[in-house]
């Protein structure tokens, strides 16, 4: 018997699959498939620079002593207009997400705070890095996800927060899943002595399933050349592997 | 504001979400699914003492020096009738799966024999571990997979093994997903200077999808008490989980 190594064997069944093309789909039908194409950002990530906290917006050269009062010029939201500008001695309440108002380097965050009338008590720490900056996560037009990536749940969110509604993939192959042998039963169907419920082709559908493939099961086939020849072809005419 | 600690949280969530009753669905349908009882072996497996090779079912006593000719009695194959008795100086020739006829206790490897005739050269060991014993795997009745395990695709085709076209699994919970800010715009939609193409929802729906529940997605919500509140007493009517 004329035997070959595994790699050969890959080989020679890795370079009859064939790129079977490409189509768009909407992110809620593209997890599990694979990307043709890099994904970039059509914006600036963050947008603008904001708050990674709910708190205040202030001048950190304002907050070098316990205790400091400022006064509040207003409040800013994510979704909405800036507060107003922060000039020396002021504050703006600041949701997370929220515009940075002009004037303000740092945050404080809310629990390092405690409302007095239209004052504000700042009780801890004022800090810049509480900023996100404009363009720090991704700039417009970076690169977000490269070709050939699976999309799994968290690269979905990424091609949203990206700006994609809907994403370029590869059509999945279909592989055909064919099992042979005489003593090969349908599970559930009686068995006579010698023969065994046929399982394989369970398992390997549920794994061309969770690689991204579409299996086609075909029937059982016996042991038999020109019964196995004739099954082979009709998978190979309808299917991209077996 | 009154927090609560995490495994509270999760305590409150959990207990709310009911136990959706059983459904039986084709092995073919059930990947990620997960079982609501004990699955058990319909038969003993595998169902006969058979050969673990290709070879020759023979007597251990018959093969204990080098160059033991046997006389050939016979072929049996996976799914056939066993071949016939085996006496002493006697072979059969078994396929990998055939029954072991009556009288071998030990197999040779093909590649461990020529054949010569109507008789064969034993040019290696006679193995009895090379003869699975019947039940070896599972006996009758005995429980291949506990309920409240999730169907992998080897969990798939070991179901299919012991006999079982349909399994009993869990109906799949319906998880609202609902994604609420003001500066949330749903992805390739024009943005304003504050807002961001919303991105959460793609990662929970993917997540739930791989844990075997069932994604509804709901409408983007503005921050505004009634219309969240509106927003999520209708999740709250159609589906199992938020």
């Amino acid at each position: 018997m004329s035997m070959i190594q595994v790699q050969e064997a890959l080989d020679k069944i890795l370079c009859q699959i064939q790129f079977k093309g490409v189509e768009r789909v909407p992110l809620g039908q593209a997890l599990g498939r694979v990307l043709t194409e890099d994904v970039v950002s059509c914006i600036n990530n963050p947008p603008l620079d904001n708050s990674a906290m709910d708190g205040w917006a202030v001048r950190v050269s304002d907050c070098d002593q316990e205790g400091t009062r400022l006064r509040v010029v207003g409040t800013g939201q994510a979704g909405a207009a800036a507060a107003p500008p922060v000039s020396h001695g002021e504050a703006a309440r600041v949701m997370t997400g929220a515009a940075i108002p002009e004037g303000a380097d740092a945050i404080v965050m809310v629990e390092d705070s405690e409302v007095d009338g239209d004052e504000v008590l700042i009780t801890g720490p004022a800090r810049p890095h509480y900023i996100r900056i404009r363009g720090e996560n991704l700039e417009k037009g970076e690169e977000g996800l490269p070709a050939g990536v699976e999309l799994t749940p968290p690269r979905l969110a990424l091609a949203g927060t990206m700006g994609h509604a809907t994403v370029p993939v590869i059509v999945p192959p279909k592989v055909a899943v064919v099992s042979t042998g005489d003593e090969l039963i349908p599970p559930g169907e009686p068995l006579g002595e010698n023969e065994l419920w046929e399982s394989n082709t369970h398992a390997l559908a549920g794994l061309c399933l969770r690689l991204g493939c579409q299996p086609v099961r075909f029937p059982l086939v016996i042991d038999e050349l020109d019964t196995l020849r004739a099954a082979l072809t009709r998978a190979a005419e309808e299917c991209d592997v077996i």
